[in-house]
């Protein structure tokens, strides 16, 4: 006779945490995502609002817990997790309020007369949205991040694929958002929270026919995935991924001639902040080829050697880090200006240290190797010296798609180099003068997002209210009476919108 | 000794008379279009809205010529193309005024805090912009239609391919637009015009890299060949197809019950309209499975069997007419209701007749078998009998993305089917409520689109002026002094646009 222990399996030594979600599970999901759109695409925006206002509050209930458990798995300083926490409130009520305004409804009336009928247009929402987070945005753009603020906001139910490299977080978020919707009393369904290593389970969470799109924000090779994923479906579906970009900074000889200390000090902070794992990192210094140029460069690489490390937030994007920053200091012309390396010494202090580096390069060499073009994701920029300012130009037209360019000049540079900032405006979805890229304020002019491949659709942003825009799409009434209209669309304006009516905005009822 | 006329090679019997671009041809075409963009995407709005005009004036100059032209190649009738080309030039004008006022813009400022940067977003244009022009709109969707006059109004250089079933109509079209290009003392590749009746033409312009956005009218087939394209390319691009669609009405037995005769009227004229080679053309009636509908059906049947024939667009288009009819009506359980057949004295008076045709289902078979969901591009319904409310919402559930769907209710049927409704809005871009979804008014309330595959991007509309908003993109402006700003951004307002300024809409200047 055995003992039960004998027959009872033992227990496997590595039982993940956070298992991968099964295919059978992601179909359920999508299922119940479905049911509870039907509930919430006809719940009224006041009460989005309430539940979104709920959400931030229970984030704001997990206190310190939350901070800790995301300082852990990300490695990001305390300070930080906490501004962040802070912005992603500030998103998911600011994104509510425009919301319950009916700001992204764009209502436009056009009313009868002799020849034409009654017509009245406003926004839906298209349906479940998948939101695969960030890994170096634990909640801005991650679980409780933009893009689920922007989702629900505009009455899509919502899935969220926890990112791997902060599952506990991903998990402990997920379920402040469940107690919210509890405690609304809505159908628990609205959001569902699903774990994924596997590019197995975003495959199937982007193809599954009831998921209507998608957000994300990551890198390159995974959002094209997803984009490439969701136009291969029967019913292809928008998928909006941020997939970052080098940043290029445009230096003008005179604003640098006559700022090179401060420009360096500038740039030093922009690079190094966060170990340079932002969207946003200046990853290009483009610059005449000079004295001037030179004295700048070596003002940089000094402080960018007695900047305090940090640690990166995971060693997966310090190897890559590693890997890639590598790669480009080992190609034909590039010279490292920095000299900081990795010592016992650092290894000691910390476990995936991002050391700053900076290159350099001629133009003619940067315009002639696509691999000097890559973003380097880390403490990392490469000075791009031109040997006129058409050369300048012509890196300028060569860029692809970036989130943001920025220029370093003065008013009377701008007025003598228009046609470089048009060039420069071209391949950009910001661009900043006299100032640097990192830092995305979150207000309804900002735009976070830009030509493709810093996003697949650089007509939607992915920061501010206006990404609420991504998962919405008009539907228009024709000839209906006033009672059977929607209330945003009856003539009394009953919820105080903003309407485009016969060509002029108004907020007044309709009359006569 | 030959005599020279020997030599001379003899003429070949069948020289196409608008030969296919070649791809040498659709190159050089592109780089103009690229050089003139950077001219084009500077100039002031007011000059744009200007050309827009000019387009017009030369459109009417053309008179007659244009109009028998097209009757010769397209078979419509001259009143209806009469028409058609006053809404083109509707469309042309409309366009340039709103976007000369800005309104596509959609022009946001949040200005400094104390925590808050600048920060001003404006749309620009995308680049240059490919046109596919339609068969069945020789005007108002081909080649100085509302794809080409929203794209110029945006500030998009385009290149045209001329649809093949009305090249010389095209071609007389272009010239117009040509002429207006030069008597505006514009670049001259602001507008170019091309022919291809083979796929790699379309191929050739979709993937061409300097290609930034595509518009298409016309079959699922095409649209979604030029999606797929558009997407495949190393830089994705936006390509908004409208495919067509059923454009399904749903009949309430009250309603119908209370108007058969009259709703049969509407829906005759609705079905034959055109020989129904619509977009919108109402290709499946919906009602419950009762003597009400059949009464209904056989009214309707017959008044299809009595309207006056006419022509189709050409060979090709009725000839997919009769092969999609036929595979419709040999379906399992469909039988027809109309009797018209083609006769020999229908032979002689008309080349390529389009026979209306009304066939009857059984909801369960319709729902069983897919064929029957398929466009019938020509003057062809089909009734589906529900045995019941419940079964009228599974069709409603089961229907893909539709550009219109149609309700004929009484009052009471709406309130009492608030569910029903709700389902049917879900799939269609556009409802209307006792009228024919048949006449898409030029408005800024219109939205002619809808979800896959009724479009390939539900979130835009081809008709109205917010067209334009398919072919811009937003930049946004951070940390820029006043004098330096576009006109469109400076606190002035110097253009007097309608602009979001700290979250309200204003005309008024900045100050302060």
């Amino acid at each position: 006779m055995v003992s039960q222990n004998q027959v009872m399996p033992a227990i496997p030594k590595h039982v993940p945490l956070y298992p991968d979600a099964t295919i059978q599970e992601i179909d359920s999901c999508l299922h119940k995502a479905w049911d509870a759109f039907s509930w919430l695409r006809e719940s009224p925006p006041a009460l989005r609002r309430d539940l979104l206002y709920a959400i931030a509050d229970e984030l704001t209930g997990l206190g310190d817990n939350l901070i800790e458990t995301a300082e852990k798995e990300t490695s990001l300083p305390i300070a930080r997790l906490r501004a962040e926490r802070s912005r992603t409130i500030r998103q998911l009520t600011g994104y509510a309020d425009f919301a319950a305004q009916g700001k992204h409804l764009d209502i436009c009336i056009d009313t009868k007369t002799a020849t034409s009928p009654d017509i009245r247009k406003m926004n839906i929402p298209l349906g479940p949205v998948v939101v695969f987070g960030a890994s170096n945005f634990p909640f801005a753009y991650s679980t409780a991040g933009g893009d689920t603020a922007s989702a629900l906001a505009a009455g899509c139910t919502v899935i969220v694929k926890a990112h791997p490299a902060h599952p506990a977080t991903s998990l402990m978020t997920a379920g402040a958002i469940i107690k919210a919707v509890k405690k609304m009393g809505m159908p628990e369904n609205i959001f569902q929270h699903v774990f994924g290593a596997a590019a197995a389970v975003g495959e199937a969470l982007v193809k599954h026919p009831l998921t209507k799109a998608v957000g994300f924000t990551g890198s390159y090779t995974g959002g094209k995935q997803l984009f490439d994923w969701g136009n291969q479906r029967l019913e292809p579906i928008p998928v909006f991924a941020e997939m970052g970009s080098v940043n290029p900074v445009y230096l003008l000889p005179g604003k640098l001639s006559a700022e090179t200390e401060q420009v360096a000090s500038l740039y030093a902070d922009s690079i190094s902040l966060g170990a340079g794992q932002f969207c946003t990192n200046p990853g290009i210094l483009i610059a005449l080829d000079n004295d001037c140029t030179k004295k700048f460069a070596d003002i940089l690489a000094r402080k960018l050697d007695d900047v305090q490390l940090s640690e990166m937030l995971h060693a997966g994007i310090r190897e890559r880090y590693d890997v890639l920053r590598n790669e480009a200091l080992s190609q034909k012309g590039v010279s490292q200006l920095t000299t900081r390396e990795l010592t016992e010494d650092i290894k000691r202090k910390l476990t995936n240290p991002g050391i700053p580096a900076l290159a350099m390069v001629q133009a003619d060499d940067f315009l002639a190797n696509p691999v000097l073009h890559h973003e380097v994701f880390g403490p990392y920029s490469l000075l791009v010296a031109c040997k006129h300012m058409d050369q300048m130009k012509e890196v300028a037209a060569g860029m692809p798609g970036q989130l943001t360019s920025s220029i370093m000049a003065t008013e009377a540079e701008c007025l003598m180099h228009q046609d470089l900032l048009n060039e420069i405006r071209l391949h950009a979805g910001r661009i900043i003068l006299n100032a640097v890229p990192t830092g995305v304020e979150v207000t309804q002019a900002m735009h976070h997002g830009g030509p493709f491949p810093a996003s697949t659709d650089s007509r939607f942003t992915s920061v501010g209210p206006d990404a609420i825009r991504r998962f919405v799409r008009p539907v228009c009434y024709q000839n209906w009476p006033d009672n059977l209209l929607p209330d945003a669309l009856k003539n009394a304006n009953p919820l105080k919108y903003p309407r485009m009516i016969n060509g002029n905005m108004s907020m007044k009822p309709i009359t006569g």
